[in-house]
């Protein structure tokens, strides 16, 4: 009993120091998981391997992020946050524009971002986990503040809340749609000019549809 | 030299027989791969694997296909076919149409295919080569043929070649990212109906603009 009490003390007295030990860890793991993304891509990310750069045994690194689909999933949300930031900045830039000044400005910055950070963007959509699986709270709303970035360009031309989600659900897979076949040179070689091109002809002629509807 | 002329008769008696012992291997080696594909998707394609379930050694089948990018776009490129021969009948079936009603007909039809064919659609689109590898030029025709589909619709409404073809990529591009978003859960779990939606969306109001264009 005495030795649990003290064990106790001792794991309490830890768990404040260890937060911030733990806390400077998990950022060094991220770091490592990210610099690995960059060079390799997802294929790099094995537990044994980021421990082995973060100077931290395997059980340490899934005690922190349960398993290799945690360490993914919190390395693409630091991914979806840096793409986040760039998109509201943009945002902000073309605040006063036209709708379709607005939506090419937000995909351009889109195009811009896959194509500077093709490995970490392309994770983000590879990663697949085990059906049973669900995605951490905090992702889930990453994913939300970037919907909501499109939504809110959409108020005035959409009044309907659900067709203005789908709208942006539409919008935003479509501009993807286009980006990752360009990048991946799936329909031919990879032009930056041409994938704009073909960005720009799908939000203007939307638009003008909107304008329509 | 007697020993060579009679290997090189040999040979090109065996030839004659080959060709046909050849054809039948390679179409039992790309049904091997296609059922691997179906069961488990492009991780399952390895070369050892599909040679023991063919019935030949590693050193044929590379004979055949070169090595397992050939394998894996031989078998791809039998998917891209089937694609191709649903997406004529969906295009013949509503030629009559408006272009609103022909393009969605093509965009649904691929929603069906990819919804009934996950893992040998998602492999086309997954499988990356060497960034010095070229295409074969008849995956590269697969490929033009299924543009050439959506570049036709628009005939009437795109005059200049290059806007058209754009245009096309776009289109495209557009549907094939809202169905692999839908279908990888990337934005919320997979509702068919949502998606669908969300495509009929986008050709609706593209087409619409295009009428304002």
């Amino acid at each position: 009993m005495k030795d649990v009490v003290r064990m106790g003390d001792a794991a309490r007295g830890k768990d404040a120091g260890d937060d911030t030990f733990r806390d400077r860890l998990r950022v060094r793991i991220l770091a490592a998981c990210e610099a690995v993304l960059t060079a390799e891509g997802l294929d790099g990310l094995q537990a044994r391997r980021i421990a082995q750069i973060s100077d931290c045994s395997v059980g340490t690194l899934y005690n922190i992020f349960g398993d290799i689909d945690g360490l993914i999933l919190q390395t693409n949300s630091r991914t979806l946050d840096e793409l986040g930031r760039l998109l509201k900045a943009a945002a902000r830039r073309s605040a006063d524009g036209a709708l379709e000044v607005r939506l090419n400005t937000l995909a351009i910055a889109y195009l811009d971002f896959a194509t500077a950070n093709q490995r970490r963007w392309r994770a983000v959509f590879e990663h697949r986990m085990a059906e049973t699986a669900t995605l951490p709270e905090s992702y889930q709303e990453d994913r939300r503040q970037l919907l909501a970035l499109i939504e809110h360009q959409l108020e005035r031309a959409i009044a309907d809340l659900e067709a203005r989600s789908d709208a942006a659900h539409a919008l935003f897979s479509a501009v993807h749609g286009i980006v990752m076949m360009s990048i991946d040179a799936k329909l031919g070689p990879f032009e930056p000019a041409r994938c704009e091109r073909q960005i720009r002809f799908l939000v203007g002629r939307v638009v003008a549809g909107l304008d329509r509807g």
